[in-house]
């Protein structure tokens, strides 16, 4: 097993860069361009509080779909695992992360699950708040917590690049709307509420403190305060290795093993339970929506570092 | 945490038997019927060689999709990942077992994995031998060593059964060979394979010593030789996590939380890295096709023993 | 063949009655409930002028879907057949008239034709006037003269019930921006058209004078003018034909054999070329979306009237 | 109008003719390859017994889907329209000609109708005789009569092709078994008659001549003997009108306008009624299976001839 360092993430990096021209920059969202095509910035950030970076990983970037992971615990915790579910389900899907099929089809017309578009919509609307101003709020005091970054909040430009290219994302919220999964007063809040979510403006050490957060089973590190009941941070991981990754997560799953979730953007969250936690930025993304490069780093990484929840070394014995 | 003995397998098992009464005994199967209904057993064992069981645990049953697990260890080892996995995906679906509009979709016509039913059909057509002979009885031969029965064989009633109930088999069968998934030299005999390989007869011992294997990284207890390579042992486990329990494997990630695969014959098979192996028999089947029974008998094990990969007590610290 | 008159039109409708029980009213619709149930109206104006009808045939109802055929008249006579099969289909389909599905997969993501609810909202997009009320009330005008009722107009109550029940077609409307089907200046005036010409009010006259503009191939009765030109009314007819009837158009091609259309308020127009318009209202549906007792009537009347443009009466002989 | 003659249809030959370099010619059938691209012959045999041909017209082809219309009528004739419409449906598709998906989730499973591959085989398990060869006697008996050719048989090196390339049908009718459109004792005897009906070698005079037959209501020219009943000669038009070219089939209703059926090998048989049968051949398809060159002969002969059935020259005037 290779030993963390900064020079060993920066030898990632390298690597890795190259693979990113297989993939494209997204062009909806304005402080992404083709420009950033071979960025790419790794953090990670250990329980015992180290903190390893190389890459473009000062660059800032939209959270975009990692916010899913957000309004999931907000919604476990607001609601409990028992309404959050029935109106959302918990299965993978071999559908697009934007698919609207399946709302027709499925049992239940429930979403799949959180973290594709329409699964987030519905449960952003569990999030507990009179206005979406408060609503909004409480998510990046959660966030601001959890990063330890009190200067988290939304980029303006994003968001109204959000809104005007919401078309999609109306279709999916309308159409829940038709089926009763959300009523005609939550529909616009739920989506509104979405679309800042999306917009708000991250680095990849935030990610990495994120991803941390969750492998410390919902505590700060060094901290004893509970922020985040560890069930619901268990389900949550559950959910991010079974549907992570999009129509990818089954690859994901074997080839990297544990917790993970992706963003349009190009981010990478990953929570390696009781070890880690891992920022990732790489703009260029494949045709399933995950970063080519950030993609190969994490398999590099789960490789040399041992990082499968199923490796013979991740396991307790009696 | 609770503590393993068979007065706690005893319980277990009282407390499960009831939910049996929610499901069906499938009725193709000539030795299974509505009279085994509330049957449930349940047996465990532990790397360190103990063994804890209760119930109807002496109930001889049918294989059945369980042996898909077998058919991808061998595979595996016969071609090795790259070619396997040219062959059939490895992301979970929303779609039934026996489901065939995917292969008319989905990208490259390939079965979704190698749990679903044309997944392991197409699967079994990289099982090395010469003959079907030859190639079920190195799969014998590998049962019997993994379980350390060498008693272990085929049911001659459920075969002739499985073969005069395949119609739904031979279309993904033919499927497969319309698309190119399958030659049509392969065809016949990979479904020959497969309906053989369902038809091997087991029990719950038998199933906790094939759980064991898996969570002992493929070697038997006590043993020093590698029977299956590890990397091949993690990819089978990755995928039994994803995609094991058909469309309800999201909910059994979240609410169990370790590698499984289940049967129509209302069996399970799980493995907990590093722990246990746990078999079980519980002919009562939900409309997904896994055990009503066996399913809250998991649920009540992983919570009261802590078994889930996520839980916190899983980790190994730094 | 029997002989047209107001007493057999009676039989007709005494016979077709009992039919509506098997169905159910819609509710959305303000002016219609389930104690409409068993109403019938049936009208039938011939090409020489002469008016048979009996039942309720005063009972006013919006146009709901019939208003599909105006909107394609309209928009064939405003920008030719090139241009609107490039933005919607001309095929038949097996889905249900609502189907978001198909708008993911189908070939170029146009709706399959204008006869469902996502072609015709497509096409509204294709009248033209400066404003939505231009666009409308140039509708109107056609709608008038074609009926020679110069007091058609929407019903207001009716309208906001459609504005009020319209998240699934705001669900269609957004999706077909999201795929370049509609232009985002589009959109909201296409869905605003759609839901007033759904809420034009009428009766079963008015419709089969509909009916008998479309068998007189666009000229009224009596009249030399060519309100739209032949070819077009040609190809509305024949998609009457394929697909007029929802997803039971092939079963009514069989058992009736000329262009139809039906609506959710249980109405339905009828075009038997050179000979009649029908009128159609019985507001209890099927779950297809057609009138129960209607679709009876109509059977009865192609058999005993010879109506199918299959039938050897209706041939010219060389 | 124009004035049939041999020098109008090779005119019409000539004009089509470059429109075969728009397709390919299947690769599975021995006796087409890619020699026959731009081969098109056309005849048209009118209701008083005139023919008018041009081009490749004596060239022999495999009756292919065409078959599918003579099984429709055979099950007609055998069990009645109740019966046959209780095994197959009769709505227009947009799915492909040989889709399996739509079985798995069509309501009750039948197929949507006769004219597709899986309605097809349904079908022909309604054709009555003890044994494949008395049934498919039968069917040979009927197309002589019909053709006035007693030569016609099937082509032994296109059956043997036929049966080597069965794949894919051999997995529709094995998933009708499975879901019991078809039971176990019909599946393989009916596969071996539709693959032996599609092996049967034909002409375009030939097809010409069932097109006539149909437009004729079920007689021979200048015969009185009604072969088949007129009810049963409508329904099989009617389904050709709405699902006779595949998912063109509206298209063509909208352009050509009269019943018609395409088969792989690049053929079509037309009937309108009360006019001619049209009998064409014309390898080189396109992607949905339609002949390129034969379909753009059907729109100019229906424009120039005012063939559509919608057109105003074709209704009776009361």
């Amino acid at each position: 097993m290779k030993k963390l360092s900064n020079e060993y993430i920066e030898e990632v990096v390298k690597a890795c860069r190259p693979f990113a021209s297989k993939g494209r920059v997204v062009d909806h969202i304005p402080d992404l361009d083709q420009s950033h095509l071979s960025n790419l910035g790794v953090t990670i950030v250990t329980l015992d509080g180290e903190t390893y970076s190389a890459g473009e990983d000062e660059d800032h970037f939209s959270l975009q779909s990692i916010s899913k992971v957000i309004i999931l615990l907000m919604a476990l915790e607001d609601f409990g695992k028992e309404i959050v579910f029935q109106k959302v389900g918990m299965e993978p899907t071999d559908d697009l992360f934007n698919s609207i099929s399946h709302l027709e089809e499925y049992e239940g017309r429930r979403p799949y699950n959180p973290l594709i578009n329409s699964g987030a919509i519905a449960t952003a609307s569990l999030i507990r708040g009179s206005t979406v101003d408060d609503r909004f709020e409480r998510v990046l005091e959660l966030l601001r917590k959890i990063t330890e970054n009190k200067k988290i909040k939304m980029n303006e430009e994003v968001y109204n690049a959000e809104c005007n290219n919401s078309a999609r994302n109306k279709a999916l919220t309308y159409f829940m709307e038709s089926t009763g999964v959300l009523s005609s007063q939550e529909t616009e809040n739920a989506l509104e509420l979405y679309n800042r979510m999306n917009s708000i403006e991250i680095n990849s050490l935030s990610l990495a403190k994120l991803g941390c957060f969750l492998s410390n089973h919902g505590r700060l590190i060094g901290g004893k305060k509970q922020l985040i009941k560890p069930d619901n941070i268990r389900t949550v991981k559950a959910i991010m290795l079974t549907s992570g990754m999009y129509n990818e997560s089954g690859a994901y799953a074997v080839n990297v093993g544990f917790p993970l979730k992706s963003g349009v953007s190009g981010s990478i969250v990953g929570a390696v339970p009781g070890r880690m936690g891992i920022g990732i930025i790489g703009p260029a993304i494949n045709k399933k929506g995950n970063s080519c490069a950030g993609g190969e780093a994490l398999r590099i990484l789960s490789s040399d570092l041992e990082l499968s929840l199923l490796h013979d070394r991740n396991v307790v014995n009696l």
